[in-house]
């Protein structure tokens, strides 16, 4: 069990980030933005895998990269090919599909399900490679009550919309809890394994309920509590392109509290925070004091504005760990 | 005066042509399609002095670097934004500018201009980054009896519709021919350069006109004859993904006889001809026996499929070699 991640992309330059959530059983890859160059420090054989592709929106610095997946995914029929994003993702990806000559794909029936993630809700439309992409198709949507998006019995994606001066979403992949059995417990006891374990694992005990275990009965309660740890999912948040002012800081801490990994966009200086405002961006501070206040085990800052010159970026680092020690930028940057 | 060129990508991967009219006085650029990765090997300052962008068709392969290229000229106001391909290139450019959030750009006016080619005429709508590129206004277009596109004092661009199971354009770029006067024999006659030399270079004698030269009175037929000589302007073909069978070597001899250089594909080796029919594509000894027939300067091959190891490309061009032996890779590809 592990959530495993790869910022895409150098220092000043576009960014993206893949991220794998590995389960001993199986890998869900997902794929956060597609700046240019990104999708290509990627394994191919990663990409062809990819489950989910989020856009937190759409300036072309989040989205340049997109062909270069897509020549690679485009035709793939041995997994679902989903989108996710900001409303208007479906209008964006429809144009994007459409943007190259269809003639050789007849009878390749892949369906692409695009998503528009509202509020209070999430859109859904279909463009199939067989009709060369021009008809959208909707889909059945979803309600939406909570900011999940969805549930697999490995890992949970939500997403949250933030200000950008347009929308542009955040996002939150989370491992569910496990439960696990001690074993050296067990052994102390002198418990061999047998069916009765089941049971254990299973909901919490009924009042008064009993487990036989080697031919004696036992509180399941507290077999229950003396065998079953719980271990908690691992939990990665992508934050980029938005306005991180007091009310953005309180909700996500809110929704974030300890979180594993932050990876958060770093666009200005401390001393810049007037441009933060401006661009509605943030500044390596905010983002360090949001991983504080949540708990964070780690931050990784990326999406450093090309303003600055390399040895500013370390100056902005510093002023990062200053607030949250344990913070850094992508290993591939080197050291600052 | 020159034509300077630069194809861009390597061996087996997307390919594209940069080309430069050059005059003395001006720098004409143009970019024949637009694989990944093709837009950033030319320098920046280059890239936002481009007068046309010319597509040959809109397989992925030739236009899956049309983000690079469009993010850093998309508001440029000092050039007009021309776009050129086959038909449906009004469609398809249309698709890929409304491909990103346009929430930025109020106030910008910078209309793009797009040619759909077809053989009888050229139809083209504009699409303004103020409108976040919503609406097509159609243009005045051009009847066309001929290939050509345009004619500019410097040099002149005309399209060839090629089959590649789809419309496909070759393009030839061709500078116009320059009359100077030759010093030496002015010099060894002991002539003055002076106003007189203005008629000597306008439009052919008269019958019976005379220029005073020095006092003198001469045959203006006789002193044109004398110390004009005609500068044949260089030209360049830009060829790739069309089969070249019979009647469509016949149909290009026939335009590129006497060309400077011919860029060709060569996507197969002549052993493998099945596959360029079946694909529509060509055989390297092709491209090598229209440059022969043509009295092309040099061959330039390039587009080579990523199905032969690189020890093949070598066995490629030497096969090529062997019809037409002024054919070369380009010179960034290396020694094969």
């Amino acid at each position: 069990m592990a959530i495993e991640f790869q910022v895409l992309g150098g220092a000043g330059e576009d960014n993206a980030a893949f991220v794998r959530v590995t389960t001993g059983q199986a890998i869900h890859r997902l794929l956060f933005d597609c700046g240019e160059g990104c999708p290509g420090a990627v394994p191919n054989a990663e990409l062809l895998q990819l489950d989910h592709l989020c856009f937190s929106h759409f300036h072309m610095d989040h989205v340049a990269g997109f062909d270069s997946l897509f020549r690679r995914v485009y035709d793939r029929e041995t997994k679902r090919n989903c989108v996710w994003g900001p409303p208007g993702t479906r209008a964006v990806l429809h144009h994007r599909l459409q943007g190259f000559l269809w003639n050789l794909v007849a009878g390749k029936h892949v369906p692409w399900f695009v998503h528009d993630i509202h509020p209070d809700g999430v859109q859904v439309e279909r463009f199939e490679l067989s009709e060369q992409f021009a008809t959208a198709h909707p889909e059945a949507g979803q309600g939406r009550t909570s900011e999940l998006l969805f549930s697999h019995p490995d890992y949970s994606l939500s997403a949250f919309t933030m200000n950008h001066g347009t929308p542009s979403m955040a996002y939150l992949v989370r491992e569910v809890d496990r439960v696990n059995v001690n074993t050296d417990r067990m052994a102390a006891r002198g418990w061999k394994p047998g069916p009765w374990l089941k049971r254990v694992r299973g909901t919490p005990a009924g009042p008064g309920e009993v487990v036989e275990v080697s031919g004696t009965a036992h509180s399941l309660a507290e077999v229950q509590a003396e065998l079953l740890t719980l271990t908690s999912g691992d939990s990665l948040a992508y934050l980029t392109d938005f306005r991180m002012d007091g009310p953005a800081v309180d909700y996500l801490v809110e929704r974030l509290r300890g979180v594993g990994t932050i990876i958060c966009e770093s666009q200005y200086r401390p001393a810049d925070v007037d441009l933060a405002v401006a661009n509605k961006h943030m500044v390596a501070t905010e983002a360090a004091t949001l991983a504080a206040r949540c708990g964070a085990r780690q931050l990784v800052l990326f999406h450093v504005s090309d303003r600055y010159p390399p040895h500013e970026w370390g100056d902005m680092l510093r002023e990062a760990k200053a607030v949250f020690p344990r913070t850094e930028f992508p290993p591939h940057w080197g050291r600052f």
